[in-house]
């Protein structure tokens, strides 16, 4: 079965957003046995308001049962399938440094459906080496290779774990090849055209909204100090 | 000078998550040399849009001017005093495996004032290593040794990268120092008191949302094709 997520068409950006981080919370829960949830429940794993958990949810068509919640596995399925997640994605890496070994190993990959189908590297000493990807082998390939593969290996996201001064030579290649989705983990603006989808991850994102509540806090101990 | 960010409690949470996506764009920008911004071109380059990029602005008390937009050096130094940026966060990460040596490398890290002062690793032949932060080099210690070090190294963020297994561990003993902040990347829920701000960073998020949006535009193309 292909899933397709088709009738999904309207859901708001940011419940877009927001339905990855519903669906890590619901797999922790059922990781634990836990079969209904609230809405308020839901709310406090994943610090959205109660009311926005409802609404996103609403788009998926679900509204719960009142007094008792939504269904845990019910609804990691509709959110799987909203994000195309019943579907295996087709995942290349460029870039095997520490971060791209990371993504290799990263264990909330594999429970997504997300499949590590190719290795890419520049650097002739890893060029050929095998790396271990959960119970398969992969091969590091040389960056040329690139744009042949997308199509012989049907990869549906590139992934860019470079350093920022070549992204942009990974990028064209993959584009070169047909690629449909470019996920970008290096601190640098690419182009692409537009009928690429680009996503950026900045690692340091989370660390500064952290700083600024921490900020916050010690900001209000000194007030609270000076006031007593 | 020890920046302070007290004057900034009434930002929605909303705008405290996109500031730091400003941020980024801004950067890049200046990298440019790129003096001024429209709220549409940050909008752009952000993907936010721009009614609300202006509204979020606006909490940091700046509204740009007509026809010309925002400085970017301007703004770039109102978001990072806002997110406390401007004072230098120390840092500890725990897990010295790909993720944690790829956040060790982190040009975006440095960039942003987040200093690492520390590293911690359980495993015996990793303990008593050199690894190179930027222009120091730390040596990677037992984890046994984080109660104590939160206070004598100052550390206000401890960051976790260890396996899943060990991260309520690491937590815990983050914790008994008196950290203030723990950002988290294992895949697994953490349980800390309620005055430690947690947050948690899932790599896969990002590409699920891709996915989404890869998914959805492949459903327009067959519905085209069926159409023609």
């Amino acid at each position: 079965m292909t899933a397709s997520n088709s009738e999904y068409r309207h859901i708001p950006e940011a419940t877009v957003s927001r339905l990855p981080v519903y669906l890590r919370s619901l797999l922790d829960l059922s990781e634990q046995d836990v079969t209904t949830v609230s809405s308020e429940n839901l709310a406090a794993e994943t610090g959205v308001n109660a009311a926005k958990v409802r609404k996103d949810l609403s788009y998926l068509g679900t509204y719960g049962t009142r007094g008792v919640g939504y269904g845990v596995g019910e609804l990691v399925d509709q959110i799987r399938d909203c994000l195309g997640l019943n579907r295996n994605w087709r995942v290349g890496i460029a870039g095997i440094g520490n971060l791209g070994r990371a993504l290799v190993n990263y264990k909330g990959f594999s429970e997504r459906k997300l499949t590590i189908c190719a290795l890419y590297d520049s650097d002739p000493e890893k060029v050929g080496r095998p790396i271990k990807v959960g119970d398969d082998v992969l091969t590091i390939q040389d960056v040329e290779s690139i744009r042949g593969d997308v199509g012989a290996l049907d990869l549906d996201i590139g992934i860019i774990t470079t350093p920022s001064s070549v992204a942009q030579d990974v990028a064209d290649r993959y584009v070169a090849g047909g690629i449909q989705g470019i996920l970008n983990f290096a601190p640098t603006v690419l182009r692409v055209p537009e009928d690429v989808m680009l996503r950026k991850v900045d690692l340091s994102i989370e660390l500064q909204i952290l700083g600024f509540y921490v900020g916050r806090r010690d900001a209000l101990d000194r007030a609270v100090e000076a006031a007593d």
